[in-house]
């Protein structure tokens, strides 16, 4: 029986490249997968990739690999490139959210965007946020990423002309547990110009923030 | 069989009366309290009293009766006296949570406060609250109200010093339908010194409110 | 007490200007609403008109006021001017889905753009949307609208190179009542590229569509 | 204390013999059912059994086992004998769902079905589902399994004229954690034909399965 | 615009034609439906159709439509032919339940099945369900309609050899409201052999059973 | 068809007679019960009985129906006879549960007990509870109505030896809404010997409390 | 700080002693508790208590502990003496459900009830609970402990005149995770006389069985 | 890249330093904290702080850490200085509500308050509270903490005149699970003057007292 079936022209017709989401895959599986990569000579992006997963590899798939502990994610079997400025900026209400920064700015880099990650400017304490307002504000995209109550979509979409890509994040207890409330104040913020992904989808978040590169400026 | 027990000593006891919550309630057993209130010479305050309700009153009930559709609330049999000027201010995001504006108000009233109501300084329009800031500070405690995703709890108790009573108000539709996504906010935000009450319970925010005040000012 | 406080740099703030969310808005402060904007000679959106409100007004407010009773939404005080076509189209699922693309349809005219829907190509029918692939292909960016199961936005998005805004609507019982199925689908997509709004919110569709547009086009 | 009761005739009954479904059973019940069935020299099938368990029992029962760890599940005390080609087939949205696919294989063996799995033709790549499609046609009943948002089932099931049975998996995080995602997808699918069992119950489809063949098919 | 798309082949395709959902279809959507059936000489089956909205079709079109009523459903355009006796049943456990049943029942007969209601013999009294067991075995697949806590599932599918199709019944209140537990009861039930559809989803249920047959006899 | 199917026995077998849920049922099902009792002379109970239900009844019906409004609830076909006193209490958290507390007094009349109804006395004034206690313990078993945050069942049943059917009520808004956070304190309470039935199911906990005395009383 | 505040009257009070909910309480707290019922001679029961916290108690504490493991329940301290025979019987649907049955028999236990276990009669096999109906039928009251659908509570209760304490058990996955569907079908059950306690609690289903006992019986 | 954004001036601004809530911070991250705050020689306080993540830190670090593993709360750097006398005081339901009595009593002391913790006060055994009524009535503010039920918010706010703030505890099972039975409780209680905050949030509880205490008192 065929394990894995391949979508090898996604990239070319939806801009993006078939990704590979670690959960419940075997180990056979995923090795499978990265034969097949290293055989086409083609790069792969890894995504919730556990540590001891990745510990598990052999070193000569590890030898090919760039992971990112911190997010979780790893780029297989890809020849560095020079990576282009982004248009896109990428900002977190707290330090608990770096893990969902770290996981987007991998996938944009493996698609050659650089792309910098304004931490920490949480509306709890708004002058932080205030502080790095024109900085944010030369990008014409914004990945936010806030979890507890989610404050920062709304309040920053009512600041800035970007469109921004809201991320909720599961930090949080009680109500807020596994980033519900974050989710919930996303989908529901007054502001105009907020568009969700699902809690800690931090590869779609920036996977659609590429497609919208690619479709308005690439193809210029 | 007795339908209503009076619970006469609820003043003395917390500080505040007992007060009717219409709901539920058979157009009898509101007559039947009243009656009671009337022969006890004493007043009551009736919420959540929907404007056909109130229009079935007889005259002689309603002439004793000081009505506030906007709010849903009547203040009954109760002699004007003078109020003082309120320690506390109220805040609303929008424009349609002036109905829970309008609760609160009048319950401070019925205990001899007079409450201003600081409105429509969402923050959507970050602005709009930060102009209005300087007057806010001036209160001791805030009662801020918001719908959707609630946001104004968390950025208002990152900017003053008074405790901010977060009242959540069912304005929303949605994951925000019946103000779900605002109490999670309420309940989860980041800046400290917020506390909650439930979904349009503004007769709690300003009963919790004036028994701040009575506790802390009138007992000095 | 001033029951409104507008926030009139929000365009140039955010590019969006402040639209006026109808429900729980007494009539008293919708007047005061449509005076301002007669007085200082803006137009504005009315988002969520119930066909009973709007009937409720005055013959000289609705002289002002183009209404579109599918989509309850109204277009208030503004010249006409010629639309510019636009680069994005709205698809939807099913006939039941009208309503929402009728106000995302709106709110985009009333930015200049004229936007087309592609109506009635849900899964079910696979066919009916590849039919249409060519013709959706041809736009930059589209707005998806599907309630029941919502399985079009990942059809959709592993279709296109376009990144899919996602609307989920109110269509469906059990389940799906309210939408929720709807959303679930199109935050948990597999095809990256989506990016979701709350369960009928077309306006915000609309005006996140808009900004991206502006962002990437207009600046050029 | 009789700590369990056999339905002994369950499979007269109705057509499918009583399970061990392990999970909360000591390994002191588990003992005692595999001695019930050793004595009555009948086989029987058991469900949701960790690897850890089946580690623990010793030698003499494994050797009467066929274990299948992808599945979790074990065939215990039955002979080899031919297996009929099925009229059933199953397909999954992605090799995640593989271990579902083998609870189900394993189940349909049991009862002497010979059953293909088709895997990994989820619709985020719409041509590896297309491609498959005269496969699938050549049976009478398919078993669909899919995590995350469930889309396969709607799209399947208006591709075909075969009954669906759709297996919600527990792939997936946020909203869609746990499978509920997929859950609702699939009983609010828009294309008729679909029916649904509980999450991860992929014992329960195969045997629905079976039961549908045994009185369609060996009543002739 | 073009608000229709039909999905004309869907007959062949899957073997169950395109239906009418009607809730959420302005009257202008559903006159262009009717208007299509009639000049193309098909018929078509319409859905969730209450009273008032079936009141207001012109008499020109009632004149070819067989209402029912208690099933909200309706058969358009069709020329009544034999039926032939149904493989299949319907079971109710209350009464309250009929209109489900109503509503399966014309679904079939649409398609030429005549097929008989056995009703009101929820577990609750045990003995009205076993009298009636010897007439439910007859069939080869057998749609059980249950509200409430949905025992009636369990029960019957450990009793027969026939596949169950449970059609959870919005019929309760609390815990219970909308069909919510016998949804629940229904997905988890112990008696193997057990396939679901949405609450409510008569149409649904009748459907699937009729690609059932279709598949398993008609091609013989 | 029969559309209904008597469960004569219940009575004998359950020491309870099967009662009519009148919700969801046609008035043609609802007459078709009331003759079959006419004819067999038999009585029986009719729950849930919407006042406009009742005034659609012919007045032959009417005559033979004790009708209680305030409960929804009405005896018919039965001869009065002598009540015994009860062993069992009713006691009310606030006025607003008194709908609750007729359906269940009357289900108990039925069935030939004389029960008193001990209102108002909820724990916000616990002197009001208090107050009543010694006349509370005279019975052997209490039945308490709670809506809101449902306090009473925990402080009742750690001050009484009597068990507590606690009886959630759908008095309530916010997190309360619908009876839901009654219904989560009843069944969490620390304090042991509470029983509860589902949200105002008054007809449950006076069955319950019935089958309780019968077996423990009049089998002596 | 006094961390343990003793109920030493409840007993007298309610019938009913104080028992040890272990969770969350800290080692310090629990010897605390066990050398005040040494030092009183005093015995009492310890509920949830995990098998390594057990082991975690010094001999001297172990020698007064009757454990069992399996209903994960102590007592402690008392001495033996004979018991009476219950007029309280438990019935489970499952083996797995086997736990609970024993904290109820341990519970009963100690308050000097021999109490029968009929264990695994669920109703996939219905005969399997007729078999033993004659049985069930010479007890006043009986627990029914049941997970996954829960159906035998409302089978049970339809076919005995007992009243039936449902105790839904943490038995499931799916839509039956944690014991939810069983709890749903308990309280929203056709047949009358089922009164319910949360998930899993055991220790409440046995001490509302023995104020019943105590009320109805011991009193005479 | 910056990854920790100092909000300085947070205590100036609402009288409340920033604290530091470990979870989801990486060790790199938290030492970056408190080397920061040796640095610039200011305390902060650490909530959430696992013992293992504790122990891991370096012996330098912890010689300057208060930290109290009951309350999984830390000091860090702060000089001892003489602690007044608290206007309020902490009353648990539970002995397993400690650890948040501690979290709530560390925070306090770090902001220079004694406050005492009235323990396991809980309303199963009423005398227990009202014991210790006139103790509490001594203090201006109330932190009652409970798990279960939470009974206990409501019947003591009924009974005192200092407003409660009632912190939820995820103590319980079942429907009570993670305190969502205390919350809602807490939300819906019928006695005025409770304000809530999030489940397990005993810093949020402790930190709402402070400001209400600075701005009444310390303003003076």
């Amino acid at each position: 029986m065929q394990r894995v079936n391949w979508d090898s022209h996604r990239a070319e017709r939806t801009g993006i490249a078939e990704a590979v989401y670690c959960p419940g895959k075997s180990a056979g599986v995923l090795i499978e997968i990265l034969e097949h990569h290293l055989k086409a000579a083609t790069s792969v992006l890894l995504t919730r990739l556990d540590r001891q997963v990745y510990d598990g590899f052999a070193d000569s798939y590890k030898a090919q690999m760039e992971y990112h502990e911190q997010g979780n994610i790893a780029i297989f079997n890809k020849k560095d490139k020079a990576l282009r400025d982004s248009e896109i900026c990428i900002v977190t209400a707290g330090s608990s959210d770096l893990r969902l920064a770290c996981e987007a700015q991998v996938t944009l880099k493996y698609y050659g965007y650089n792309t910098p990650v304004i931490a920490d400017v949480g509306v709890a304490g708004l002058h932080r946020l205030l502080n790095r307002l024109d900085e944010i504000k030369k990008y014409k995209l914004v990945i936010a990423i806030a979890g507890m109550e989610g404050a920062l979509f709304s309040v920053l979409a009512g600041l800035i002309s970007a469109p921004v890509i809201a991320l909720p994040s599961s930090v949080g207890y009680g109500v807020s547990e596994n980033g519900q409330a974050a989710l919930s104040s996303a989908l529901s913020a007054c502001a105009p110009g907020i568009l969700t992904v699902n809690i800690d989808n931090a590869f779609g978040a920036a996977t659609a923030a590429i497609k919208i590169c690619q479709q308005f400026l690439q193809s210029e």
